[in-house]
C-alpha cells in the first residue's frame, strides 16, 4: 500500500459537502468515485476538514491508501481525467510516509470568508461570496474580531450539531480586510468547531452594520449560549485554504 | 420618452451573445424581455460593444428609450428583479440626453483576457478564463505586444466575419501583466476588429510559450493576411472592461 496525500481545489456548489452522502454528491464521493475507476479498489479519501454543502476549498489536503503501482503524477493526471465532469480538481500529489494523516497531523487550519457589499445581485461570484446590499466599516469589524483571538470557550458560535469533544478553540487570527466593495475575513487555528467561522462571520456582520457593537459580541461571546448569536453567515463565502503540517 | 443608460455586468458563458438571437439566449435579449415585463414597451436596447458567445463584461454600456414615467433607481431595481435567473446585473442606471448613444457616444473601450497557466483543470474560473497547461514568459508577451499598440491595418487580427468598414484601428495599451500564475492582458482602443482582441492574445501567448519570436509577431501583423494568424484564443478569459465617454 502506497499512501498519498493530495491537494484538491473545488467548487461547493454542486455538492452536499466533502463528506460522503447516499442520497447527494459529495467531494470525497467524487474522487472516491474517480480512485476506483483509475485502481479497482475502494480506496478512502480523509480529509483535513470536512466542509459543509456549499462551501468551497482552495487548497484542501487529504489522505488515501492505494495498492495499484501508480506514480505520483499519473494519478493526478488520471484523477483529474476522471473528475473532469465536475468542479474538483487535483492540484498536486505526492506520496507520504504511512504515518502522515489529513486530519489528525494538520497543524493548523486557514479559512477566508468572502463578503461583497452591493445592491444588485451577484453575477460571476453567485454562491461564491455573501451578498450583503447594504454598505460594512471593516475596520469596526476587525477590531471587534479580536475579542474572539485567543483560547475561548466558543459555545455560542458552534452549531448544535458539533460533534467536537469541548466547545474550547484557540483562534490564532481572525482579520477583516477591504479591498473596494469586497470584504475578506481570514480565519486561522488548529481546529474550529462545525460554523464556528460562519458564526463568528455574521455576528461581525452585525458590528460592520453597527447593530451590534464590539461590547455586544464580547457579551455574545461570554454568554456561551448558542441562542445569543446574532446571526450564522451563509455557506457561499466560506473557503478552506490551507492546511499546515510539521 | 427618457433616454437611460445602464451599466451592466454579465457572466457570459450561458448566452450566444450580447446581440439579440431569435435561436437561442442572448444579453440584449435578457433585458429587453425584463423591459417588457416592468414596461409593457417594446424598448430596443443598444450596446458600447457586441459581445461574442462566452464574453463577459465587467461594466458594459448600453442605453434604451422609455415611455413609462419610472425613477432610474426603480428602474434598476426592477430589472435586476426580473433578471435574476440570469448571471446579468444591472450595476448602474441613469438619465441621459437624448443624443447620447451607448455605441457612438463612446471614445474608448477597454478589454481585459485573463489566463491562468496550469496544468489542473479549472473549477471556479471554467469558462471564465483561458487555461494554458505549460508556462508562458509574460515579459516576453508583453514586450512583443508593444508591436501591435498604435495605428496599424490589423486585417491579420480580424475575423473574416467582421463587419468594420476598415481593418485600420489605431491600439492605445496592449499590456501583459502577470500575478503568479495568472496573466492579464489589458488592451484599450477607441474601437476594435471583430476578434481583434483573442487574435492578438492567441499569437501573444505563441510568443510566450516560444514558438514565435517578436519578429513572427511583426512579420504577421505586416503580411495584413488572416491566414498569417497564429492562434485565436477562445472566448472564456475575454471580458468587456469598461467604455469611456467624452
Amino acid at each position: 500500500m502506497t499512501r498519498f496525500a493530495l491537494t484538491i481545489e473545488y467548487d461547493g456548489r454542486p455538492f452536499m459537502g466533502w463528506q460522503y452522502q447516499d442520497h447527494g454528491p459529495s467531494v470525497q464521493g467524487a474522487i472516491e468515485d474517480a480512485l476506483r475507476g483509475i485502481t479497482g479498489e475502494d480506496a478512502l479519501v480523509h480529509a483535513a476538514g470536512r466542509t459543509d454543502a456549499g462551501v468551497h476549498a482552495l487548497e484542501m489536503r487529504a489522505h488515501t491508501e492505494i495498492e495499484k503501482d501508480i506514480a505520483p503524477f499519473r494519478l493526478m493526471e488520471a484523477l483529474n481525467a476522471h473528475l473532469r465532469a465536475v468542479p474538483v480538481a487535483i492540484l498536486a500529489c505526492e506520496v507520504v510516509p504511512d504515518e502522515w494523516h489529513a486530519r489528525f497531523s494538520c497543524i493548523a487550519r486557514h479559512y477566508v470568508y468572502r463578503i461583497v457589499t452591493r445592491r444588485a445581485p451577484l453575477t460571476f461570484d453567485k454562491g461564491l461570496k455573501w451578498r450583503v446590499p447594504h454598505p460594512l466599516d471593516a475596520d469596526a469589524m476587525h477590531a471587534a474580531a479580536q475579542i474572539l483571538v485567543g483560547t475561548h470557550d466558543f459555545t455560542t458560535f458552534r452549531s448544535v450539531h458539533c460533534q467536537s469533544a469541548s466547545p474550547v478553540k484557540s483562534l490564532d487570527r481572525l482579520d477583516v480586510v477591504r479591498d473596494g466593495d469586497e470584504i475578506a475575513i481570514h480565519a486561522s487555528a488548529r481546529s474550529f468547531l462545525h460554523h464556528q467561522v460562519r458564526s463568528m462571520v455574521g455576528c461581525l456582520s452585525m458590528v460592520g452594520r453597527g447593530q451590534w457593537s464590539a461590547d455586544d459580541l464580547r457579551d455574545a461571546l461570554e454568554a456561551k449560549d448558542r441562542a445569543r448569536l446574532g446571526l450564522n453567515a451563509p455557506s457561499d463565502g466560506l473557503y478552506f485554504v490551507r492546511a499546515d503540517y510539521p
